[in-house]
Formats: structure tokens, sequence, C-alpha cells
């Protein structure tokens, strides 16, 4: 069993409250850094931060590498385009920083970055894997990827209050700087994450793609992001089943999820890791809607779950935070 | 506990009969990258070929994989100045592949390179730390950088026989081309690795340097290489008691190693795989002078040797061998 983590930028997150992968606008592009910092050695290292939401959440990515050190399975971070220096080791398949969608052809390494990503996932010796991703501003993007295959399902966000009309405006003019129409895109991923789309979307759905084609089980790890992936990789002529892993916050927060993942052949997993008991910390930012997801936190609860494990995970986070000393509540 | 494999190049290596450390002179700079690939995923993934040596004796990175299988640490590859793609995840540090020693200035980034792995060794959490290297012609970098420093030791090689003459030739071309001699480059350990070293040389010492200073606690794992770092570390400033763990083909194959470990404060531990049984199939090259050392093989064995499963290596290894289809002796 590998967990991979896909990590990556967009511009689009420097959008005024777009998005809470970040404490400030200015440590947004450093969340991927440091998530994949905390999965390697479970603290930053050369990142400036544990990223935190404004409100003071901790990153999903904590849950993420407290599940890895329960449990025995080896973590992989892919570069989906990082922004900022990262002392975790990362494998290059040629994905560069996203620009803001608004502009003309935002993306391009993203067809590149797709091959290659691909030939990764079909040379994986693994059985198993799954795969997540961290790339503030994301949900955006996976909006605006999903409109162009044609696939019309909304997306959650890791605000408590979805900013739906600033993603909405973003979207717009994604389709108005490119020549693509919503739909246009359809069974051509490349063109849907090249002009509309971001880098980590890319290069997790070559991943899982590659894999699915050589007879590796894939779950995909979180929430509308990983089912943007999910399309992709249909619109990418691979029809094998998949596994969309998430957390209960998420799927309270999209009603339509279920349908959505039927849509595309995914079998549902969702998995409460119960941070809503009184002992919870800051982590009960996730009961209040806060991040719900990320950094493949719902495909680590998943296989916490699938070893019995699962209700260790909240306490085992805790303790991580406070090493962190991201032990105060929002 | 955490195993950290240097990869790198310099192509001082594709000097005739410098180096077994790959079948041809055209895969050598692939060595690196496949080693890498297999410590990570336990076989070559982008790479072309599992390396053996021109008389088939397979990598020693297979035999810390197979240990890693058997024991419960963390890997991690730091990219030393590879050369070929790999898909193995690695962390940068600035190291670009080395020039032939024979030219002037060869390794420009490693003064660079050795600063920031210094500081990615402050930061690491982990309590222990093996450094080892896979660097194909680094024994010839080596015995240039131990003269650089006025470290009169000799060094090992792949080779079963150490072609002295050949790398007194590199090595005197080395101090020609540069503006060093011998002994000048005593506690300026960048101008050595820069001058008449390799970037592996200088990143695995800038990290061991590092961690020292941060307490954590370094295992050198390898042979003469990491007698070179060992010197480097030295010659840095930094004196805190570190351990040298090789295996017994390479403390046969050098004599001096014993007194060459004492003058630098090395604690020196030396592991016998036992390679030379009747069933070690293509192992058995070990036994007969071939390798001896490389990709951390010595620190593998040293961790397995601690946790009692040192006589589960070569069927591991056999096993893994077996899987990639390199199980006919040489």
């Amino acid at each position: 069993m590998r967990l991979i983590l896909v990590a990556g930028t967009t511009r689009t997150a420097e959008r005024d409250g777009i998005s809470a992968a970040g404490a400030t606008r200015d440590l947004l592009l450093h969340t991927p850094s440091a998530d994949a910092e905390i999965l390697t050695y479970g603290e930053p290292i050369r990142a400036p931060v544990t990223p935190v939401s404004p409100s003071g959440c901790p990153t999903p990515a904590a849950v993420t590498r407290a599940v890895y050190e329960l449990l025995d399975f080896e973590a992989t971070v892919v570069d989906g385009g990082l922004a900022r220096p990262t002392a975790a080791p990362t494998v290059t398949v040629g994905a560069k920083p996203g620009r803001d969608i608004g502009e003309p052809d935002p993306v391009q390494t993203a067809p590149g970055a797709f091959a290659a990503a691909r030939e990764l996932g079909r040379a994986l010796p693994d059985e198993e894997i799954v795969v997540g991703e961290t790339v503030p501003g994301g949900t955006t993007t996976a909006m605006a990827v999903l409109r162009a295959l044609g696939e019309e399902w909304p997306v959650s966000s890791s605000l408590p209050e979805n900013p739906v009309e600033l993603k909405e405006r973003a979207v717009a003019e994604a389709f108005e700087s490119s020549d693509l129409e919503p739909g246009r895109a359809a069974h051509a991923p490349e063109l849907a994450v090249r002009f509309v789309g971001d880098p980590v979307l890319a290069v997790a759905a070559g991943l899982a793609a590659g894999a699915l084609e050589s007879g590796t089980e894939v779950i995909l790890g979180g929430g509308t992001q990983m089912l943007a992936v999910a399309a992709l990789v249909r619109h990418a002529g691979v029809p094998e089943s998949m596994t969309l892993a998430t957390t209960s916050y998420l799927r309270d927060d999209v009603p339509e999820l279920p349908a959505a993942a039927a849509s595309f052949d995914l079998e549902l997993v969702v998995t409460d890791p119960g941070f809503d008991a009184p002992d919870a910390g800051p982590l009960s930012a996730y009961a209040d809607g806060v991040a719900k997801e990320g950094a493949a936190m719902g495909g680590a609860l998943y296989l916490a779950s699938r070893e019995g494990v699962c209700e260790r995970v909240a306490d085992a986070t805790l303790d991580m935070l406070a090493r962190l000393n991201v032990d105060d509540g929002p």
C-alpha cells in the first residue's frame, strides 16, 4: 500500500476569500510544501509554518501523518507544481505552478505532466494506492474542470461558508480567457486541466489512470477535487472501478456526492473520525465545517478504519499537533 | 530512524576501467537513479535496468531495500547530482552532476549544496540517521578529497582489482587542473569537494555535519567514500562522535580502515552478511570482492544486525533479485 500525495499550487488561490488553506494570503503558497514535509517528517522542515486556516484549524496533512504513524504503509509525494521550497522528497513529472485560471493558458505543463504521471502510475509496483491532493484554491479549479468536461457537479470548500460567487466569477473568467466552453473538453482531459484547471489535477488524474491501466487498485482520498480527478480519468477513457474515500464532513457538505460518485462508477466510502468529541481541541473545527478534507485525509481515514485503528486517530493527531505547538483551539 | 541515500554522479566514472557500478559505460550514469528507485519501490521504475557490475554482481541497493522490507525505518533519497531521470522522490539541495575531476572547477554547486544539506541535516526531526551514497566513480573523488584535506588514507574499489593507477592519474589531473595542492583544503571542506570531489560527498558531509550539530546520532553507512565524508565533517569543525558501519568485504579490502576510523573519532562497526554461503547465488560475487559496499548497505546491515535479523538478509535479497530477474550468478 502506497499513499501518494500530489502537492502543488495554482495562483487562483490568491484571490481574496477563496481558500482556507493558510492563515494568511502570503502563507497559502507554502501550504503544499509544508503538507509534504508534515507527511514525510511529521513536522515542517524548510516551510515556515504548520498550515492552519485563518480561524486556526490545523491542516488535514496532520491527520494523514498521524494515520501513517499508526499504520505501516509507504508515503510518496509527487510534485504537482510546488511554488515554494520543500525539504520533502518529491517525484518530478514536469509540473510547474499553475497561474490564475483567469489568465490565458494558465497550466501549460498540464498535458506533459498528465502523460508523465500516467507512465509513473503504470510503472508503480504497488497492488493498491491512495491518491490525495494538497493545492489551495483547488476546489475552484475543480469546478472549472468539471464544467469543461461537461460534468455538472458542485464542489465543496475549505471554508465553512462556500464562497460560491467568487468561484463562479473565477470559473467564468477561465472560460472567457480560454478557447474552451463548458462541455467542450469532454474526452480531452488534458485540455480541461491546461486551460481551466491546475497542475495537481493533471498529475493526480495521470497517476490514477496509469495505475488503473496496469491493474493497481486506486483509492482517491479526498472530496470534490478528487471527484474532478475521477472525471478526468473517465474522460481519458479509463473505465476500471475506483474508490472515493472521503470524510463525513465533506459528505455532509455535498449532498450530491453519492450521485456524483455513482455517475463516475466510484465506490464511495465515508469515514467519521469523531472530531466532534468534547476533547477534540483544535480538531473540533473540522466538525464546524472548516477544511473538511485534503492531503489525502479521507483516504488515510479509510485505511485506519479498515485496519481497526480509526478510534485512535484523533488522539494521535492531537499528540502530533501538541508537538507542533498547534494545540490551542481555533 | 531514517536512512538517507545521497544519489548523484561524477563524470569521473566514465573513465575506462574506473568503476564497476554498471554493466556498461553507458549505464553507469543511470545507476544512482536506479538505486534510488530500488530503495523506494523495490524495483527500477523509470531507470532502464537493475544495476549490476560488468561481471553481473547486483547493486548493493538491493541489499539495503531487502533490509528496509525486514525492518521498520524511513528511507529518504537526497539528490546529490543525478544525471538521469528517476521516479524516486528526492530532496533537492541544489546539487548538480559533477564533471570529471580532470576539468577545472568540476563541482561548482558543491559549496551551496553542502550548506543547504547542512541546514537540512540540522532540521531533521530524527534521533538517529544512517547516511549512505550511490555515485559511480566515487572512490576516485574520495581519494582526491582525502588528499586535498591532507588526510592520507587509501580508498577501496567496486572492482575486485582496485585500479589504483587509473585513480592516481585522475587525482593527479584534478590537482593539476585546480589551484589546490594536497593538504591545502584542510579546514576548507567546500573547496575540497568543489575542486577535486563530487556532489555526493558535499551533500552527504553537509547532512552529517548538520545532523550532528543538532544532536542527531549519525551512522555513516559505507566504505572509504563515507570515510571521506567523515573527514569533511571533521574539517568543517564538527567534533561529535559518529559511527562508520561497513561490510566485512570492505573491511577486508582496506586493512587501514580501523586506524583511519579512529583518526576521525569514528566508531567502526563491521557486519558480515554471509554472502559466501553456498546458496548465495549472485550475491556470492560480494564474497569474491565485487562491489563490497554502496547504497548504504553497510549501514542497513548494521541496523539488521542490531534488530537481530541479519541472518535473514541474504534470503530476503535473493527473493528480491528473483523478482527483478537478477537471479543467475555472475
